[in-house]
């Protein structure tokens, strides 16, 4: 990292923490992936002066796939305006593709968005709601050609930024593309402070995060355990 | 990736199926990192015949740094072993390391496990309950330092793995930590698999995850926020 950058650092997060407030809102539901909303969660929520909000149909507890309960604390009624608009993915999903309450309250705040983003199959309910027509967009590695219904670009990369709206790939993905929101959003100090804090430098024991890194029968045996619909487990 | 290691898989993944259930035991606290607890969460559950029990002081919801709640369906009470115990930080760890009922529970539940482990200043907890004990062991970079206290030998890593007791570095770290632990409690091909599930690839937008990767400044600027007991950001 330069040294000129640094230089101008500190200045810059003073400054940071005189900017007005940051709205995040993390849209939650039944079936979702926790690590798809608690990943960015962890990052957004240390911009100086950021409020995260947790909105969902009704508020109350979310259960989350394979079981662990999150708290949404508002119903989308209550929301109709963010500056960071994130939608985590997961089975739970398909629910939702269909919902013209959902559908309608993605698209009206996405008006009001400074950037509207997905993780993983969020970008699904992006595309549902309009939102990815004629844009580049990614999602979960084994649903990307499902983009092309909705009339988005399909690209297999970690993030896709175009203009206001950032998709990501699965589950993971949500940390690299926050903190490259992060960036856009402030400055790249403050990105790299947040990944300080967050320690991520990341050291997977093994190279098998994207299907072209690991052999045909493991994938093959992905394969079985989704067509199961076990996602990996029996619930 | 071996083919040899691939043949071996599908067998391996139906044997696992069968396996005796997992009992996977993550305590909650008010004050932890949502992500030291839900990194993990995300690759643990996903073993074939795990069941994930959240345990806390009193079951209920935990307000995590930043906002968030998690929920918490068991008293420390209620739960007496675990195959795998795993003990997230975050700022709220102080509040417990003097906590006798609390380090009592750690030091009877770890009589019992496979493995026993840690993510982030969740260390210092299992430090304060006496298990670091003559173990290589490490946590969150600016914290290093206290494992000594409790008789450890401390270790710049992304995780150490000493016997039965495995910690990892800050928050992130919890994610490579748990995917080696399911192949140090299962196989290879598993731990694999589970990596592919989350679309483990990590991409990072900066190099700037661990403090000798970033510029004097930008410690400096963290260092500051941390005196300002902040953690980046006022609550």
């Amino acid at each position: 990292m330069g040294c000129a950058l640094a230089t101008t650092s500190l200045a810059t997060y003073e400054e940071d923490k005189n900017m007005d407030s940051l709205m995040v809102v993390i849209l939650l539901f039944n079936g979702m992936t926790a690590l798809d909303a608690v990943g960015p969660y962890e990052v957004l929520s240390k911009i100086p002066n950021s409020k995260v909000y947790f909105v969902s149909l009704e508020p109350g507890n979310i259960i989350c796939q394979g079981g662990l309960n999150l708290v949404s604390n508002y119903s989308i009624k209550e929301i109709n305006k963010a500056d960071i608009l994130l939608i985590p993915g997961g089975p739970g999903i398909n629910n939702l593709l269909n919902n013209t309450e959902i559908l309608d309250w993605i698209k009206n705040i996405h008006t009001t968005t400074q950037y509207t983003t997905s993780v993983c199959t969020g970008a699904l309910l992006l595309g549902a709601s309009g939102i990815l027509k004629d844009k580049k967009a990614t999602t979960y590695w084994n649903q990307l050609e499902k983009l092309k219904n909705y009339g988005a670009e399909s690209i297999k990369s970690r993030y896709v930024v175009d203009g206001k709206v950032i998709t990501s790939a699965g589950v993971s993905a949500g940390i690299d593309m926050s903190i490259k929101l992060v960036a856009l959003i402030r400055n790249e100090s403050l990105a790299q402070i947040i990944q300080l804090a967050i320690e991520y430098d990341p050291s997977p024991p093994f190279n098998a995060g994207s299907p072209d890194k690991v052999s045909k029968d493991l994938l093959e045996i992905f394969q079985k355990a989704i067509d199961k619909k076990s996602s990996l487990k029996d619930k």
